[in-house]
């Protein structure tokens, strides 16, 4: 990989997606072989005048080893003194890079059982610290690294290193640093989405109509949504970028109010599995019938975790134009795939999704019909024969997206 | 790298290092060179029934990258929230592998300064975690991983790839994995040295007197003394090998009574880089004297770190034939040159030394003339022409090392 490139993805990263100031602390999350990007992103954050720089780099075969010799028993254990060190970190104001790939494959032979006791221990411990990531104080960014296994998935009919080659372009094309300036380019990008956030704010739309192949569906919105897109910014007025790429605008709906059917576009690929064709029929906000052609339970599994697993936590809207649908590729990862096109999420909805939301409490959120659950799982619904109309209180009607692109 | 060696090596570190048993929660902190070796000891863990491993994996760019690229206010800061991390794994008995090598050359372009003050800031922070290492209850293990530059430094003639190789053929010659049963072997060497720890211990010497080619030094050791070698034991009655390779039986001299000269036989290594042929003269405890043909002040730095830093805090026997000598290389590493040769540290004596050391304060270990400091630096003083009489309260005398070997 030609050092350059990985040097302007990191200064993306450091410096439209956390943004690092003076004495801000980092902490890095990323596997054994992301380490050259990585090392660029460590250089960039002590240049940026981090304090502190902490990284967590896992691999694959640790991540194996203990499903396949790990007891019995660690499976429904998950280290409190984990949870108090993020927590901790959370306190401090330590901003958050994730730099991930799917993990293809690598779980597939591995009990199921142990997999979803565990991510359940997981995802319980880690509730303690639903609160700091929506004090909105939180400075953070995920991003995308092409592993060897991903790369292949992605082309299959590349060599090994030919695909990984081809999937850092797709993804130096996604994050736009392939551009001259790519900085300059995010904050340009940043703008733009910024003008749909302020129009569709204004608007103040009740319920959105979804018109698409096997789909036709009402949704609410919550009382006081707040529509979202491109940087986020902390109380004291940093800006950062949570996703790169990102091309969305979304909000939160009523978690109450969501009618009728909705069919995927696109596969969901969860633990080594992929599902493909799926549906769902929504009555009062809740899934009451989900199919799917193969591995149903891969969702169903999120959708039991909790009451708010089988309701919708966000609404996001992406024309079928966005420069992740133009790399012509399904990135089999959510975090480029997202940003392809229009989609929901089951589960939990953000707080500043909602005006004022980072200072209300989960029920008082939940009062004004945002969903609250342990899990966000996100699918697509995009696609060129996609219509969205929005509808206001006075009954008037507005084409927000028509074959696919914004209708504005 | 032969991956069943790695994996006797592996065991080695699980099952006589560390001992892990159900339920034990693990600590490893490793290079990103060493991961080979990091994967097999990660699956050995879980393999022995671990509830948690934590792997702590870092780089050199990382390390490099701090001192290249941070701003100057960073070199004085050391971040509480990763001692309180560090607290947190003692207070819940987490117990610790680290796999090293020395850092070859990596920081002799690095401003020295800030080299210096991060070691003091790191030090300082440290001193909190004291309690927990002298209690006892801590199962440890160092041991060492073959880098590249490592390889190089100890086989300047050999290509890269050849002087890994031979360095980890001394490495498994010198942890025993080369033998048929490598944990047998450990157990049949533990009872070896326990042999030599009790009969030093049934001796209770008062001090002892070093002969060799420019040393003439009297060291009493402190009062309650207890000599220490092979494994070790938690309250629990947990045995663990806390260097591996271990070839020495060591205890606290008295900090207060050391007199004559001392003369260092092999170089020394810190910080990237090595002082070769230095003395030290001792009165009443005190180094009062100190020279060295080049770097004196990598030393003096850590001497000058608090009152301790100038004063012994170990004396360890080890016979000049032991097989570290008998690899006939000098590993410029202490971890294995220290069980080439007998050897003193100056700095911190090690709570085990004293006779129910882990249940007294550092003032009442002081009072017994145990030495307290931040610093731990060990130098060899080894040799065929070594002589060490050991000389009782009656006045009695005792040889107990004549020409580099035990005399017993």
């Amino acid at each position: 990989m030609d050092r350059e490139k990985l040097r302007k993805y990191a200064e993306v990263i450091v410096k439209v997606g956390i943004n690092v100031k003076e004495k801000d602390g980092v902490f890095i999350s990323a596997n054994t072989e992301s380490l050259p990007l990585v090392r660029e992103v460590v250089r960039a954050c002590w240049k940026a005048g981090a304090k502190d720089v902490i990284t967590d780099i896992t691999d694959d075969d640790f991540i194996l080893a203990r499903y396949e010799e790990g007891h019995d028993y660690i499976f429904d254990y998950y280290p409190e003194i984990e949870i108090d060190y993020y927590e901790s970190m959370m306190k401090n104001n330590y901003h958050d890079i994730y730099i991930g790939a799917p993990s293809i494959d690598l779980l597939k032979n591995v009990n199921q059982d142990y997999q979803r006791r565990s991510q359940e221990a997981e995802m319980k411990a880690m509730v303690r610290l639903d609160k700091y990531m929506n004090s909105g104080k939180l400075k953070w960014v995920g991003v995308g690294y092409p592993t060897a296994k991903w790369a292949k998935s992605v082309f299959p009919n590349l060599s090994e290193e030919e695909a990984v080659e081809a999937l850092w372009e797709k993804i130096f094309d996604a994050t736009r640093v392939n551009e001259e300036d790519p900085v300059k380019s995010w904050r340009e990008h940043d703008a733009n989405l910024k003008f749909y956030e302020k129009w569709l704010n204004d608007q103040n739309f009740e319920y959105l109509k979804y018109d698409g192949p096997g789909t036709d569906l009402t949704v609410y919105l919550a009382d006081k949504h707040k529509w979202v897109g491109g940087s986020s910014e902390t109380p004291d007025g940093d800006r950062y970028m949570a996703n790169i790429p990102t091309e969305e605008i979304f909000t939160a709906p009523h978690a109450m109010k969501v009618d009728g059917t909705l069919k995927a576009t696109k596969p969901f690929s969860r633990m080594g599995k992929i599902i493909n064709n799926f549906s769902f029929v929504f009555k009062n906000g809740k899934v009451v019938e989900f199919k799917a052609e193969e591995n149903p339970e891969i969702l169903e599994t999120f959708m039991d975790m909790d009451e708010g697993g089988c309701r919708l936590g966000e609404v996001a809207i992406v024309p079928h134009s966005s420069p992740i649908s133009q790399t012509g590729i399904l990135f089999k990862s959510t975090l480029f795939d997202e940003n392809a096109s229009c989609h929901f999420a089951l589960g939990n909805s953000y707080a500043e999704t909602i005006i004022g939301g980072e200072n209300l409490s989960d029920e008082e959120r939940k009062n004004l019909g945002a969903n609250k659950s342990m899990i966000h799982i996100d699918f697509m619904v995009g696609g060129s024969e996609l219509s969205i109309i929005g509808y206001k209180k006075d009954g008037s009607a507005v084409q927000i997206i028509k074959n696919g692109e914004w209708a504005i």
